[in-house]
């Protein structure tokens, strides 16, 4: 197998959020510091989200005007509302290097889009449309990732013609790049396959990206499935860090060690460094305080070289 | 998706096998009760090997003489070398029921080979051969493992020309069985693919077995390819119990919750019940007196279904 694939990692943000314990400022740059170290050139870096309900995210635009000012990397902002979007601006003003990409968010389930962004899909699209105008009008490079896509909390089954019709209207309204996001942790690789096949009919011209969750050990599966199908873009963690709000003791993102090994020994280029990444996870983990869920940054790299032992 | 796949539940033996603590002989017979109540129907009951190196499996016979006699289910018990094949006859002595199975293994790698059993590649051959033939005259069921398929913890990179050699070997040998074993746990799905293939080119009549290990993360993405590539008998152990002696802080075999999870999320049957495998699992936690790997038993099953929350 070749070919090449683009990982986008979000450790500091979608891992870090439910975190009880509020990692230091100088953490987090430190993360991001290693990270990049080691190939990342996409990370998402904060949310733009109500501090008082996120309050690990509360240091975001501090995070962000500590960045090193890389022409090659590109920052994300998540922004669940204009108001993030407005937020995601204002790191740019000033001559500011800020962030470069609004990620947007678009919920495919009215429960959930409710319980975590207080929307229902019709609003939500509403806000989306606006939010990527706003970010494109501000130079930001303005993605979508719709959330609950393989499945939700509350409704259970979320049917694939929701999603595909989202996608399809954000291709329409601007939207550069749409991530199709498993939340929860629930999709399996079939379902996978078959929900980018039939998206990318529906927006041909969109770069698809994937974000998958552990919580059900299937991540990796379905990582490889997305990649399989044609995606080439895709979201990880550092250490498999992030939760799921509707899971206490679920792990989170799909490991960006796992990723890369995957790839590595797929013969697929992912331009980063699995034994850096594998020294970022031994420096985090003290600073988190627990132990992350990788597997391969405990079990070791394996290239399939012999060994003296 | 349709179709089927067949569960070898292995927890009892490969996922035992590396525990330091020897559970009692009371709380084998306990979990294996629990695994057949969950619709389990062939199962690694013991491991034939020396009890001065495995102290784990010492109570092998005991166990053995003390399994429900269920004419719908096959017991295994795996066979290093003859003296373990007779002593698998001798359960079946004086009409007793015993072990259905004599799972024979043979090493693909020499540098393995001789420090798990003693043995080089050909010695094996020769030793597996006779194994075989002893296992039939003796009516127990004929099968072998060929373990290191995908790599080996000295020698690295397994050539797969040596293992389709030992698989088309040991099938012209009388084995109606072949399992490839990713005893270390660094499969990747192409490679998966690919080697199956081949095999299944080389030895046309026998039936695949897949045996992956979640050493780094891959194990449910590697028992996915070799589904879709037409191996429909997979091992797996509850909770994902098990080990690699070589990476003393990895995990052990895939876990039986999330092979189920992907089956039935996928619409292939397994004729085990999931809810009934998280309960196992809850219960067997405390025999063991450790958390296991299972994720799908932490963050619960997901059917679908809408939910009252």
């Amino acid at each position: 197998m070749t070919g090449q694939v683009e990982i986008v990692e979000v450790g500091a943000r979608d891992g870090l959020q439910n975190e009880r314990e509020v990692i230091a400022t100088d953490g987090k740059l430190g993360l991001i510091d290693r990270l990049l170290a080691a190939g990342v050139r996409r990370i998402e870096v904060a949310s733009f989200v109500n501090p008082a309900r996120v309050p690990q995210m509360a240091d975001g635009e501090a995070v962000i005007q500590a960045l090193p000012d890389r022409p090659d990397v590109s920052y994300i902002g998540l922004c669940l509302n204009k108001r993030g979007v407005l937020r995601a601006l204002a790191t740019r003003e000033g001559g500011r290097r800020g962030v470069d990409e609004a990620g947007c968010v678009l919920v495919a389930s009215n429960s959930f889009g409710m319980r975590n962004q207080g929307q229902t899909i019709e609003e939500g699209l509403r806000e989306n449309r606006e939010m990527l105008r706003l970010a494109r009008d501000g130079g930001l490079l303005p993605q979508v990732t719709i959330s609950a896509a393989f499945g939700c909390p509350f409704e259970g089954h979320v049917p694939p013609e929701t999603v595909i019709r989202l996608a399809a209207e954000m291709a329409e309204a601007g939207a550069v790049e749409i991530a199709l996001a498993d939340t929860i942790g629930v999709a399996v690789p079939a379902q996978v396959e078959e929900l980018f096949a039939r998206v990318a009919e529906a927006a041909p011209a969109i770069r698809l990206r994937a974000h998958f969750h552990n919580t059900r050990g299937t991540g990796i599966a379905n990582a490889w499935a997305a990649f399989r199908s044609g995606v080439d873009v895709l979201d990880s963690s550092l250490g498999g860090l992030g939760g799921c709000p509707f899971a206490p003791r679920a792990t989170g993102n799909i490991s960006t060690e796992e990723l890369v090994y995957l790839m590595d020994r797929s013969g697929v280029a992912t331009g980063l460094d699995l034994e850096a990444l594998i020294e970022v996870n031994h420096w985090f983990e003290p600073v988190l305080g627990r132990a992350m869920p990788s597997l391969v940054a405990r079990a070791g790299n394996w290239t399939g070289a012999a060994t003296a032992g």
